[in-house]
């Protein structure tokens, strides 16, 4: 074993306090963590002793081999810019993120970054809850979960290299995609799926919530993820407007697809609709994070 | 303790076979089961040899006290039949169901049963699982679980209460709703979402299947009622299929509207729209069935 690997993390929330659990015990790991409160950092050095903690930039990324930006999406250009400013602290360093949109991120740092030695590699961990906040963040948050790398073709191969091997080593399966290609299909796996669940939380409920108490297991399945962060998810929702409007696009056509079946009473149609999304779910879905 | 009291179960899937389990270890219960086929009989007969089991209605439903249809929608109206021609081995029978449609159910078995002592109660407990049969059958399936009884004018107040109390001593929250209110909420809390978990995996996946492989926990718990048995759930769609048509007309509505927010980019009203799902999620589904 060489020198400990150093990581910053980079606001303790959901993502960036499950790194934090799942790191801080290994011994080959020199972790620091930044906050714009005091508070998540008094309880994770209370957690963790061995850990670094500031409230200014330059008191964790000093020296980082890999900095993991875990805040809002909206806070990413301030802090990209303020690292762009500290790059002489931190010249090995390869930064990353944990965001759900990757087009717009990886074109703002790589113009942030350019000229500088910080080099940016975009990162997707496919692991959250409807629950957010450092209470949330559990250790095994990573562990078998996909994460989705996005490089170009600008990408540095050292600094993708290491991302890489960051994230299979906290368990997770690694794949790669073009940033616009990984926007478009998330728009698809992730994105809709939220914006529906809410879709289907508004129409059940709106005009009789009380009806609620009479459901099962089916109606709480379908919309957790309703009950995710709301500034999170409008922030996504309008980052990756584009490819998420062609997702609802082709929604609404299989909406209307199995409402033509039905009110033509087309018994046939529907069991051919409802068995091509079983075979689809059975297949490809259901239990993929076990295998 | 009186006399046990004899309940008949007609069909032994997920749900009656759960029945069975629950009620076979019981000393107050003498519990008999009808299949066409032997297998599950002699499945449950070894698990629990104290039960009487049948593959004609005549041999089990002899003096019941409550006969529960358990089968597919489709076999019922043949068996309301049966039962009638064999009204004199089962005069104080109060005969139900668990189906999830029940405005043509109840009318059926009223004009079914007229003229005999039969007697006729709704029944619809709010369990299941995208599992169907009797290996997915557990004696905890109703615990907690809401049923739903459909009384209308015409129903036997004695008969309404037997089954009140059958359900309560399973374990369910007992709630009555007249049969077409019933189907009006249902189409919503439950038929709905089923619908529109097909919907979705359809959506996400029908021209690119591969891309399930990088999904996460909220697609896979969004679509999972959507693994559900297919013939069952045309069944009930059809059944249904007014309400369901209203309950998807709100939803397309619904639909529209978060796609005029994304397409006008206004911030605002998409967080509202989030936020209003996240709250009726939070304080109306959220842990139902744990409180």
């Amino acid at each position: 074993m060489g020198e400990p690997q150093r990581i910053a993390v980079l606001g303790p929330g959901l993502l960036g306090g499950s790194l934090v659990r799942a790191l801080a015990p290994r011994p080959d790991v020199r972790l620091s963590v930044w906050a714009r409160r005091r508070e998540p950092l008094d309880e994770l050095r209370a957690e963790f002793p061995g850990i670094g903690t500031g409230l200014r930039l330059e008191e964790v990324v000093g020296d980082a081999d890999v900095i993991v930006l875990a805040t809002p999406i909206g806070v990413m250009p301030a802090l990209g810019a303020e690292l762009a400013r500290l790059q002489g602290f931190c010249t090995q360093a390869v930064v990353t993120d944990v965001g759900s949109v990757k087009g717009p991120v990886v074109r703002r740092f790589a113009s942030l970054f350019s000229g500088t030695p910080l080099r940016f590699v975009g990162s997707h961990p496919m692991a959250g809850s409807e629950e957010a906040g450092l209470d949330a963040a559990t250790s095994d948050l990573f562990d078998r979960a996909v994460c989705i790398l996005t490089p170009d073709t600008e990408t540095d191969a050292d600094a993708l290299k290491r991302i890489h091997t960051f994230w299979e080593t906290l368990g997770c399966r690694v794949r790669h995609l073009d940033p616009q290609e990984h926007d478009r299909v998330v728009a698809r796996i992730s994105h809709l799926p939220h914006a529906v669940a809410s879709i289907l939380v508004q129409a059940v409920l709106d005009d009789s919530p009380e009806i609620a108490e009479l459901s099962g297991n089916g109606l709480a399945d379908t919309t957790r993820v309703a009950s995710g962060e709301v500034g999170m998810w409008t922030e996504i929702l309008l980052e990756n407007r584009e490819e998420v409007l062609a997702a609802f696009k082709v929604a609404s056509e299989k909406l209307a697809e199995l409402v033509a079946y039905l009110e033509n009473m087309d018994e046939d149609m529907i069991h051919a609709f409802l068995e091509k999304a079983k075979i689809l779910r059975d297949t490809r879905i259901a239990g993929n994070r076990d295998t």
